[in-house]
């Protein structure tokens, strides 16, 4: 089977992506290392049994430096944000069993599917506050409350911290203290802001951190990790209890919320080696953030009233979602239809806008040199102009 | 955080790695295509949310083709072989939930650790037949078909095509037709052994055939593969039913027993690119099995009686299992205790051995070529003649 990368050169804008992107020289390491020359890479000197355990390479110390990056006591390492957040939903379910609870949890409106999907698979049901609605699609601590208030006591409550549909940013911290007045556990989805924006799980009154490596950690897919405190790493990284009924056999070092292993392939060697990028970069958010606000305004003024940011204003983060008319016009004329729009921007090696939507765009330039910044916005200013031509 | 791969250049002969080795020229198309670029390279061309959906690279066709390769009608890429076990044995869950079946499970007593902790995930009770016992430790139909009778009505019996502890090879076929007549779900754990050896799951009558791709199938980890039957791939491979309460969100095209999308990393993209070598490399089984049974002849020889393989015998799987009375006597003495035989390896560059095991050893040489053999024979022979010198 033959294949190519075909955007091997491109400007990368999808915003899934922009955290993710794995620094050169990391990724010149995994090829002279040698890490890719086997599955199991990391796992020569594994002694226990389990890769979270593992001291050479250090990735028993590196899960508690990510603990403590990221304000909380104790990690593992997941597949993606979304088996972090199955093993969150699962110790809830489990503990709903244990305790008799309704499984009922409360999630935020603009979850990401994952989210949704581990509730699931977990036997969770999800209740959830409303948003303000078009054009900001904020999430409310009142609104939390008011829904916590009309359960009375959900098992979990989940917010996504920055989330996937505009970017809002939720108010984690006064959400935190509902919970903690209520003794409600919380869980906070950072995959979109662990890795690129300070996170910290203390200060949000957290027991649960669910982070995306792969999308905001400089990492190589799939890979997560799961934060949780003192007191619920007991519960969420509980030893197998089960036993082998003719042969005896217990498998005390395996965690079953993370498949007893959550295995050390070379997702997880990237992560290692990206780390110190990852908490260097951390510290120039603020930048970051003035780039992107005025990137903002820049692409709105090409779309001259027919590009319009949704979600919050000034942006707290570096997911875009604009509304964009003037695509939507084009697409009505255009032999690519809404395909152009997408299309457009491959030819000038910019690759990330949903193939096929027009109307509403997502994209993000995180990270993105000025030089490449400008290359995005004048790839925009010309399909703009694509509005005259077509008339 | 700064670390080197040590074992580089050396002869990997861990029986967990052996068939996960990544060839060569697979290595270097990851590293010059850029796939290791961004954490998600396999998502640019993702239209329907579902990595298993991309056309661009073709993911889909390429599951289709891992179906039809192994004997099956559908395949979905799964986070390893344990999550491959984990959708089987949720779904067998929820079908003793809506059917009120005693969730009850005859497995293999020399099962992976992964599949009774996929049970356990799942809230399924492991029953086992008995083994053989030493030396050779085999698991036979008649063991099981007795174990079907005492349970009356198991939801489902999982069979370890070849052992993690002897590398046995079950009757597979025979404990398929048992299974068969009584109409009771079947599930072949072919970690060790798809992608090394001819594996089809309708000749063993299996609906569920679970492989490890960076066990066995030269991808670099976490990946797995699912294989089912059209029957059943509408239950394990069902779509999402959730419906968000407030915003109605539905997630129609993701598969919650695989976490909604598997995610399409960089080991999906290596299996791809490993899959015509790892198809080529199974027609020549035979050929590796007479190196191996040879292999065995030899190390005996070198351990003049105290070396000894358990298990069956001739091997019919490439995982070898001595019993080395001669290196833990030598333990006794040496200043490195149970240490010394892995360290004594690794010093002639042979990696692989679990540090601190003397009493026994598991190894294998599949794969490698005949003077690769004749270091790691030479090495061996070298570690025996130490009992000399310590006495």
């Amino acid at each position: 089977m033959k294949f190519i990368n075909k955007y091997k050169e491109h400007i990368i804008i999808n915003p899934l992506m922009r955290g993710g992107i794995v620094p050169e020289d990391v990724q010149a390491q995994l090829c002279q290392e040698g890490w890719l020359g086997v599955g199991y890479s990391l796992c020569h000197d594994c002694l226990e049994g389990r890769s979270s355990l593992v001291s050479k390479p250090p990735v028993k110390n590196f899960l508690g430096n990510v603990a403590e990056f990221f304000g909380g006591d104790e990690a593992e390492h997941t597949f993606g944000c979304r088996g972090a957040q199955f093993a969150v939903m699962k110790t809830v379910g489990d503990y709903c069993k244990e305790e008799d609870l309704e499984p009922v949890i409360v999630v935020d409106p603009n979850s990401h599917y994952s989210t949704n999907i581990a509730a699931e698979m977990a036997g969770l049901r999800v209740v959830e506050p409303p948003h303000t609605g078009y054009p900001e699609y904020k999430v409310t601590a009142e609104a939390f409350e008011d829904k916590i208030e009309e359960v009375g006591r959900p098992a979990l409550v989940a917010v996504t911290h920055a989330d996937p549909y505009f970017g809002n940013i939720a108010p984690v911290e006064e959400i935190g203290k509902i919970c903690e007045e209520r003794d409600i556990p919380y869980m906070v989805n950072a995959a979109y802001t662990a890795g690129v924006a300070p996170v910290n799980l203390k200060k949000m009154k957290a027991q649960f951190l669910t982070v995306s490596a792969h999308k905001s950690m400089s990492s190589l897919a799939p890979l997560g990790y799961v934060i949780t405190t003192y007191e619920w790493s007991k519960k969420i990284f509980a030893t197998s209890k089960s036993k082998a009924e003719w042969t005896g056999r217990i498998f005390g070092k395996k965690l079953p919320n993370l498949f007893g292993c959550s295995i050390g392939g070379v997702p997880v060697i990237s992560s290692m080696l990206s780390f110190d990028y990852v908490k260097e970069r951390v510290k120039h958010w603020d930048e970051e953030l003035s780039k992107i606000n005025s990137f903002v305004d820049r692409l709105e003024e090409i779309g001259d009233g027919d590009i319009m940011l949704l979600g919050e204003r000034p942006k707290r983060h570096h997911l875009l979602h604009f509304e964009t008319p003037v695509f939507w016009d084009i697409s009505q004329k255009h032999k690519r239809r809404g395909f152009f729009l997408a299309e457009h921007m491959i030819k000038r090696k910019i690759v990330g806008l949903h193939k096929g939507l027009s109307k509403h765009i997502k994209l993000s330039v995180y990270g993105l040199t000025q030089e490449e910044i400008e290359r995005v916005l004048e790839a925009f200013r010309e399909a703009v102009k694509l509005r005259e031509k077509l008339n």
